[in-house]
Protein backbone atom coordinates (compact mmCIF):
# COMPACT_ATOMS: atom_id res chain seq x y z
CA UNK A 1 0.00 0.00 0.00
CA UNK A 2 1.35 3.49 -0.93
CA UNK A 3 0.55 6.24 1.01
CA UNK A 4 1.02 9.79 0.63
CA UNK A 5 1.24 13.28 3.38
CA UNK A 6 0.55 16.03 1.91
CA UNK A 7 0.82 19.65 3.26
CA UNK A 8 2.29 23.16 3.56
CA UNK A 9 5.20 23.33 5.66
CA UNK A 10 4.93 23.09 9.25
CA UNK A 11 1.62 21.14 9.17
CA UNK A 12 2.91 18.63 10.90
CA UNK A 13 2.70 15.61 7.26
CA UNK A 14 6.37 14.45 8.70
CA UNK A 15 5.17 14.04 12.29
CA UNK A 16 2.21 11.92 11.61
CA UNK A 17 4.10 10.07 8.52
CA UNK A 18 6.87 8.87 11.45
CA UNK A 19 3.98 8.24 13.76
CA UNK A 20 2.14 5.78 11.43
CA UNK A 21 5.33 4.28 10.52
CA UNK A 22 5.99 3.33 13.86
CA UNK A 23 2.52 1.65 14.22
CA UNK A 24 2.56 -0.17 11.43
CA UNK A 25 6.22 -1.22 11.84
CA UNK A 26 4.71 -2.04 15.58
CA UNK A 27 2.00 -4.39 13.68
CA UNK A 28 4.25 -6.36 12.50
CA UNK A 29 4.48 -4.21 8.90
CA UNK A 30 7.31 -3.64 6.59
CA UNK A 31 7.54 0.05 5.87
CA UNK A 32 8.96 2.29 3.84
CA UNK A 33 9.68 6.34 4.31
CA UNK A 34 10.62 8.72 1.55
CA UNK A 35 10.85 11.89 0.95
CA UNK A 36 10.67 14.24 -1.97
CA UNK A 37 12.66 15.42 -3.25
CA UNK A 38 14.86 13.23 -2.63
CA UNK A 39 15.60 9.43 -2.05
CA UNK A 40 17.87 8.60 -4.53
CA UNK A 41 21.24 9.52 -5.05
CA UNK A 42 20.02 11.51 -8.48
CA UNK A 43 17.52 12.63 -6.34
CA UNK A 44 19.14 13.91 -3.44
CA UNK A 45 21.75 15.75 -6.31
CA UNK A 46 18.01 17.34 -7.53
CA UNK A 47 17.24 18.37 -4.02
CA UNK A 48 20.45 20.13 -4.16
CA UNK A 49 19.54 22.24 -6.82
CA UNK A 50 16.21 23.11 -5.86
CA UNK A 51 16.97 23.80 -2.64
CA UNK A 52 19.95 26.05 -3.96
CA UNK A 53 18.29 30.19 -3.15
CA UNK A 54 20.62 31.70 -5.46
CA UNK A 55 20.13 29.37 -8.28
CA UNK A 56 17.86 31.52 -10.94
CA UNK A 57 15.28 28.25 -11.56
CA UNK A 58 12.18 29.24 -13.81
CA UNK A 59 9.06 27.74 -13.17
CA UNK A 60 8.67 25.17 -15.32
CA UNK A 61 12.40 23.93 -14.67
CA UNK A 62 11.54 23.90 -11.33
CA UNK A 63 8.19 21.62 -11.74
CA UNK A 64 10.91 19.45 -14.38
CA UNK A 65 13.35 19.23 -11.85
CA UNK A 66 10.65 17.93 -8.78
CA UNK A 67 9.27 15.35 -11.96
CA UNK A 68 13.26 14.51 -12.50
CA UNK A 69 13.56 13.38 -9.02
CA UNK A 70 9.60 11.80 -8.35
CA UNK A 71 10.52 9.85 -11.75
CA UNK A 72 13.53 8.04 -10.00
CA UNK A 73 12.47 7.27 -6.83
CA UNK A 74 9.30 5.59 -8.48
CA UNK A 75 11.65 3.59 -10.77
CA UNK A 76 14.71 2.80 -8.53
CA UNK A 77 12.60 2.40 -4.93
CA UNK A 78 8.80 2.97 -5.17
CA UNK A 79 7.95 0.01 -7.59
CA UNK A 80 9.93 -2.37 -5.76
CA UNK A 81 8.69 -1.77 -2.31
CA UNK A 82 5.30 -2.25 -3.34
CA UNK A 83 6.28 -5.28 -5.53
CA UNK A 84 7.51 -6.71 -1.93
CA UNK A 85 4.76 -6.44 -0.40
CA UNK A 86 5.96 -2.88 1.39
CA UNK A 87 4.10 -0.40 2.57
CA UNK A 88 5.48 2.82 1.38
CA UNK A 89 4.85 6.07 2.91
CA UNK A 90 5.50 8.88 1.45
CA UNK A 91 6.30 12.37 2.46
CA UNK A 92 4.55 14.41 -0.28
CA UNK A 93 3.97 13.48 -4.01
CA UNK A 94 2.49 14.18 -7.13
CA UNK A 95 -0.13 16.76 -5.30
CA UNK A 96 2.92 18.67 -3.99
CA UNK A 97 3.48 19.59 -7.31
CA UNK A 98 -0.13 19.98 -8.59
CA UNK A 99 -0.54 22.40 -5.39
CA UNK A 100 2.97 24.28 -5.82
CA UNK A 101 3.61 24.83 -9.31
CA UNK A 102 -0.21 24.21 -10.56
CA UNK A 103 -1.77 26.00 -8.49
CA UNK A 104 0.48 28.91 -6.84
CA UNK A 105 3.19 28.81 -9.68
CA UNK A 106 0.33 29.01 -11.67
CA UNK A 107 1.40 25.98 -14.23
CA UNK A 108 -2.33 25.17 -13.84
CA UNK A 109 -3.76 21.69 -12.23
CA UNK A 110 -4.38 19.52 -15.62
CA UNK A 111 -0.90 20.29 -17.66
CA UNK A 112 1.22 19.46 -14.09
CA UNK A 113 -1.41 16.17 -13.79
CA UNK A 114 -0.34 15.25 -17.62
CA UNK A 115 3.03 15.64 -16.34
CA UNK A 116 3.04 13.81 -13.27
CA UNK A 117 1.43 10.85 -15.12
CA UNK A 118 4.53 10.85 -17.46
CA UNK A 119 7.19 10.82 -14.58
CA UNK A 120 5.20 8.44 -12.63
CA UNK A 121 3.94 5.80 -14.78
CA UNK A 122 1.08 6.70 -13.93
CA UNK A 123 1.65 5.70 -10.01
CA UNK A 124 -0.30 7.38 -7.70
CA UNK A 125 -1.29 6.46 -4.01
CA UNK A 126 -3.57 4.62 -2.49
CA UNK A 127 -4.22 7.06 0.16
CA UNK A 128 -3.42 10.75 0.48
CA UNK A 129 -3.52 12.15 3.09
CA UNK A 130 -3.71 16.34 3.41
CA UNK A 131 -3.20 17.67 6.45
CA UNK A 132 -4.94 21.36 6.46
CA UNK A 133 -3.58 23.81 9.05
CA UNK A 134 -4.42 27.58 8.55
CA UNK A 135 -1.35 29.82 6.42
CA UNK A 136 -1.42 31.94 9.35
CA UNK A 137 -0.18 29.05 11.51
CA UNK A 138 2.07 27.86 9.04
CA UNK A 139 3.89 30.83 9.29
CA UNK A 140 4.33 31.06 12.83
CA UNK A 141 5.67 27.36 12.65
CA UNK A 142 8.09 28.33 9.72
CA UNK A 143 9.51 31.38 11.39
CA UNK A 144 12.56 30.08 13.06
CA UNK A 145 13.44 27.84 10.51
CA UNK A 146 15.91 28.74 7.84
CA UNK A 147 13.55 29.05 5.08
CA UNK A 148 13.95 27.29 1.29
CA UNK A 149 13.35 28.89 -2.06
CA UNK A 150 9.24 27.46 -1.97
CA UNK A 151 9.16 28.29 1.62
CA UNK A 152 10.20 31.71 1.30
CA UNK A 153 7.20 32.93 -1.31
CA UNK A 154 5.33 34.00 2.04
CA UNK A 155 1.78 33.72 2.58
CA UNK A 156 -0.19 34.68 -0.43
CA UNK A 157 1.82 31.98 -2.32
CA UNK A 158 0.57 29.62 0.48
CA UNK A 159 -2.96 30.51 0.24
CA UNK A 160 -3.06 29.63 -3.16
CA UNK A 161 -1.02 26.31 -2.15
CA UNK A 162 -3.53 25.78 0.16
CA UNK A 163 -6.89 26.18 -2.05
CA UNK A 164 -5.20 24.29 -4.46
CA UNK A 165 -5.32 21.24 -1.93
CA UNK A 166 -8.39 21.78 -0.87
CA UNK A 167 -9.84 21.48 -4.28
CA UNK A 168 -8.00 18.42 -5.22
CA UNK A 169 -10.48 16.47 -2.43
CA UNK A 170 -13.26 17.47 -5.25
CA UNK A 171 -11.45 15.21 -8.09
CA UNK A 172 -10.11 12.14 -6.28
CA UNK A 173 -11.29 9.34 -4.36
CA UNK A 174 -8.90 8.35 -1.23
CA UNK A 175 -8.09 12.18 -0.72
CA UNK A 176 -8.93 13.21 3.11
CA UNK A 177 -8.34 16.05 4.46
CA UNK A 178 -7.28 16.05 8.05
CA UNK A 179 -7.76 18.75 10.41
CA UNK A 180 -4.22 20.04 11.20
CA UNK A 181 -4.99 22.38 13.87
CA UNK A 182 -5.95 19.55 16.24
CA UNK A 183 -3.85 18.08 19.10
CA UNK A 184 -0.86 15.04 17.55
CA UNK A 185 -2.61 12.29 18.83
CA UNK A 186 -6.16 13.32 17.75
CA UNK A 187 -4.87 13.92 14.21
CA UNK A 188 -3.08 10.56 14.26
CA UNK A 189 -6.02 8.87 15.98
CA UNK A 190 -8.14 10.01 12.45
CA UNK A 191 -5.52 8.75 10.03
CA UNK A 192 -4.49 5.40 12.03
CA UNK A 193 -8.80 5.04 11.36
CA UNK A 194 -8.87 5.64 8.29
CA UNK A 195 -5.36 3.29 7.39
CA UNK A 196 -7.61 0.53 9.28
CA UNK A 197 -10.82 0.77 7.28
CA UNK A 198 -8.52 0.64 4.23
CA UNK A 199 -6.85 -2.51 5.34
CA UNK A 200 -10.41 -4.28 6.11
CA UNK A 201 -11.53 -3.39 2.69
CA UNK B 1 16.30 34.32 -36.12
CA UNK B 2 17.03 30.83 -34.33
CA UNK B 3 18.35 28.13 -35.91
CA UNK B 4 19.19 24.73 -34.48
CA UNK B 5 21.60 21.81 -35.36
CA UNK B 6 20.93 18.43 -35.21
CA UNK B 7 22.73 14.68 -35.85
CA UNK B 8 24.50 12.05 -33.91
CA UNK B 9 27.56 13.07 -32.29
CA UNK B 10 30.57 12.97 -34.99
CA UNK B 11 28.01 14.49 -37.73
CA UNK B 12 30.02 17.67 -37.61
CA UNK B 13 27.51 19.48 -36.82
CA UNK B 14 29.28 21.97 -34.05
CA UNK B 15 31.78 22.46 -36.97
CA UNK B 16 28.80 23.76 -39.05
CA UNK B 17 27.42 25.67 -36.39
CA UNK B 18 30.91 27.67 -35.56
CA UNK B 19 30.91 27.99 -39.57
CA UNK B 20 27.94 29.37 -39.83
CA UNK B 21 28.46 31.85 -36.80
CA UNK B 22 31.19 33.40 -38.18
CA UNK B 23 29.63 33.78 -41.54
CA UNK B 24 27.30 35.88 -39.98
CA UNK B 25 29.36 37.71 -37.96
CA UNK B 26 31.31 39.18 -40.65
CA UNK B 27 28.25 39.87 -42.43
CA UNK B 28 27.44 42.28 -38.88
CA UNK B 29 24.84 40.16 -37.52
CA UNK B 30 24.70 39.41 -33.89
CA UNK B 31 25.23 36.15 -33.03
CA UNK B 32 25.01 33.79 -30.61
CA UNK B 33 25.54 30.10 -30.04
CA UNK B 34 24.05 28.05 -27.23
CA UNK B 35 24.33 24.30 -26.50
CA UNK B 36 22.36 21.77 -24.81
CA UNK B 37 21.90 20.47 -22.23
CA UNK B 38 23.52 24.06 -20.43
CA UNK B 39 23.88 27.18 -21.29
CA UNK B 40 22.76 28.84 -18.03
CA UNK B 41 24.16 28.14 -14.64
CA UNK B 42 21.19 25.62 -13.61
CA UNK B 43 21.74 23.73 -17.08
CA UNK B 44 25.15 23.50 -16.42
CA UNK B 45 24.52 21.56 -12.78
CA UNK B 46 21.99 19.50 -14.96
CA UNK B 47 24.71 19.13 -17.44
CA UNK B 48 27.01 17.19 -14.67
CA UNK B 49 24.70 15.40 -14.12
CA UNK B 50 23.40 13.98 -17.16
CA UNK B 51 27.14 12.90 -18.15
CA UNK B 52 27.90 11.57 -14.67
CA UNK B 53 28.32 7.67 -16.18
CA UNK B 54 28.20 6.51 -13.11
CA UNK B 55 25.24 7.96 -12.08
CA UNK B 56 21.73 5.76 -12.06
CA UNK B 57 19.33 7.74 -14.38
CA UNK B 58 15.94 5.91 -16.29
CA UNK B 59 14.74 7.29 -18.98
CA UNK B 60 11.75 9.22 -17.79
CA UNK B 61 14.20 11.34 -15.30
CA UNK B 62 16.77 11.59 -18.32
CA UNK B 63 14.49 13.58 -20.75
CA UNK B 64 12.76 15.31 -17.37
CA UNK B 65 16.68 16.57 -17.00
CA UNK B 66 17.27 17.47 -20.29
CA UNK B 67 14.04 19.47 -20.51
CA UNK B 68 14.72 21.16 -17.28
CA UNK B 69 18.01 22.26 -18.63
CA UNK B 70 16.17 23.69 -22.17
CA UNK B 71 13.42 25.29 -20.09
CA UNK B 72 15.79 27.45 -18.19
CA UNK B 73 17.86 28.38 -22.07
CA UNK B 74 14.76 29.43 -23.44
CA UNK B 75 13.43 32.09 -20.58
CA UNK B 76 16.82 33.16 -19.80
CA UNK B 77 18.69 33.03 -22.67
CA UNK B 78 16.73 32.30 -25.84
CA UNK B 79 13.83 34.62 -25.47
CA UNK B 80 15.50 37.96 -24.42
CA UNK B 81 18.59 37.09 -26.93
CA UNK B 82 15.76 36.87 -29.93
CA UNK B 83 13.85 40.06 -28.82
CA UNK B 84 16.88 41.77 -29.26
CA UNK B 85 17.24 40.76 -32.64
CA UNK B 86 20.13 38.22 -32.37
CA UNK B 87 20.45 34.99 -34.24
CA UNK B 88 20.41 32.05 -31.87
CA UNK B 89 22.25 28.75 -33.39
CA UNK B 90 21.79 26.10 -30.81
CA UNK B 91 23.89 22.80 -30.56
CA UNK B 92 20.72 20.61 -30.31
CA UNK B 93 17.50 21.52 -28.95
CA UNK B 94 14.12 20.06 -28.96
CA UNK B 95 14.52 17.49 -31.74
CA UNK B 96 17.40 15.88 -29.98
CA UNK B 97 14.94 14.90 -27.45
CA UNK B 98 12.36 13.40 -29.62
CA UNK B 99 15.39 11.58 -32.05
CA UNK B 100 17.16 10.23 -28.74
CA UNK B 101 14.60 9.41 -25.91
CA UNK B 102 11.48 10.03 -27.91
CA UNK B 103 13.03 7.03 -30.79
CA UNK B 104 15.99 5.53 -29.43
CA UNK B 105 14.45 5.23 -25.95
CA UNK B 106 11.24 4.63 -26.60
CA UNK B 107 9.33 6.87 -25.14
CA UNK B 108 7.41 7.95 -28.28
CA UNK B 109 7.66 10.76 -30.74
CA UNK B 110 4.41 12.23 -29.71
CA UNK B 111 4.78 12.25 -25.70
CA UNK B 112 8.26 14.01 -26.19
CA UNK B 113 7.28 16.53 -28.61
CA UNK B 114 4.07 17.29 -26.23
CA UNK B 115 6.92 17.64 -23.17
CA UNK B 116 9.08 19.53 -24.67
CA UNK B 117 6.15 22.05 -26.01
CA UNK B 118 5.92 22.41 -21.94
CA UNK B 119 9.56 23.04 -21.55
CA UNK B 120 9.99 25.51 -24.43
CA UNK B 121 7.00 27.57 -23.93
CA UNK B 122 5.80 26.64 -27.02
CA UNK B 123 9.25 28.22 -29.11
CA UNK B 124 10.26 26.04 -32.27
CA UNK B 125 13.82 26.96 -34.44
CA UNK B 126 12.72 28.55 -37.66
CA UNK B 127 15.32 26.47 -39.26
CA UNK B 128 16.26 22.92 -38.40
CA UNK B 129 20.01 21.60 -40.03
CA UNK B 130 19.54 17.74 -39.41
CA UNK B 131 23.77 16.73 -40.50
CA UNK B 132 23.29 13.20 -41.49
CA UNK B 133 26.08 10.32 -41.43
CA UNK B 134 25.89 6.64 -41.50
CA UNK B 135 26.11 5.54 -37.84
CA UNK B 136 28.86 3.64 -38.81
CA UNK B 137 30.86 6.40 -39.76
CA UNK B 138 29.94 8.33 -36.52
CA UNK B 139 31.05 5.36 -34.19
CA UNK B 140 34.55 5.46 -36.32
CA UNK B 141 34.77 9.32 -35.56
CA UNK B 142 33.61 8.42 -32.03
CA UNK B 143 36.45 6.13 -31.55
CA UNK B 144 38.99 8.43 -30.20
CA UNK B 145 37.02 10.21 -27.62
CA UNK B 146 36.06 9.52 -24.30
CA UNK B 147 32.45 8.47 -24.54
CA UNK B 148 29.44 9.64 -22.57
CA UNK B 149 26.23 7.85 -21.23
CA UNK B 150 24.52 8.60 -24.85
CA UNK B 151 27.68 7.79 -27.07
CA UNK B 152 28.09 4.81 -25.06
CA UNK B 153 24.88 3.40 -25.81
CA UNK B 154 26.62 1.80 -29.76
CA UNK B 155 25.65 1.32 -32.80
CA UNK B 156 21.74 0.11 -32.76
CA UNK B 157 20.76 2.91 -30.30
CA UNK B 158 22.40 5.67 -32.82
CA UNK B 159 20.50 3.65 -35.74
CA UNK B 160 17.44 4.49 -34.02
CA UNK B 161 18.31 8.02 -33.37
CA UNK B 162 18.75 8.37 -37.23
CA UNK B 163 16.02 6.69 -38.14
CA UNK B 164 13.73 8.79 -36.08
CA UNK B 165 15.43 12.37 -37.36
CA UNK B 166 14.90 11.22 -40.94
CA UNK B 167 11.16 10.28 -39.89
CA UNK B 168 11.11 13.74 -38.39
CA UNK B 169 11.68 15.39 -41.97
CA UNK B 170 8.60 14.36 -42.81
CA UNK B 171 6.51 15.85 -40.11
CA UNK B 172 8.28 19.45 -40.08
CA UNK B 173 9.18 22.37 -42.54
CA UNK B 174 12.12 23.96 -42.52
CA UNK B 175 13.75 20.86 -41.37
CA UNK B 176 16.67 20.30 -43.80
CA UNK B 177 18.54 17.12 -44.29
CA UNK B 178 22.01 17.67 -44.76
CA UNK B 179 24.44 15.00 -46.30
CA UNK B 180 27.14 15.44 -43.65
CA UNK B 181 29.65 12.63 -45.62
CA UNK B 182 30.47 15.21 -47.99
CA UNK B 183 33.14 17.77 -47.13
CA UNK B 184 33.59 20.50 -44.79
CA UNK B 185 32.85 23.39 -47.34
CA UNK B 186 30.50 21.45 -49.49
CA UNK B 187 28.09 21.08 -46.22
CA UNK B 188 28.22 24.87 -44.95
CA UNK B 189 28.34 25.74 -48.86
CA UNK B 190 24.56 24.13 -48.39
CA UNK B 191 23.73 25.62 -45.11
CA UNK B 192 24.48 29.30 -46.03
CA UNK B 193 22.40 29.21 -49.46
CA UNK B 194 19.32 28.33 -47.02
CA UNK B 195 20.24 30.25 -44.50
CA UNK B 196 20.63 32.95 -47.51
CA UNK B 197 17.02 32.11 -49.39
CA UNK B 198 15.49 32.29 -45.66
CA UNK B 199 16.84 35.40 -45.07
CA UNK B 200 15.40 36.90 -48.15
CA UNK B 201 11.76 35.77 -47.77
Amino acid sequence: MFIAFEGIDGSGKSTQLNLLSRYLKSKGKKVLNIREPGGTILGEKIRNILLDNDLNINKRSELLLFLASRAQLVEEVIKPHLERGFFVLADRFSDSSIAYQGGARDIGVETVSTLNDFATDNIYPDIVFYIDIPTKIAMERLKEKNLDRLEKEGQIFLEKVRSTYLKLSELRDNFFIIDGTKSIDSVFAEIKSIVETHLQS
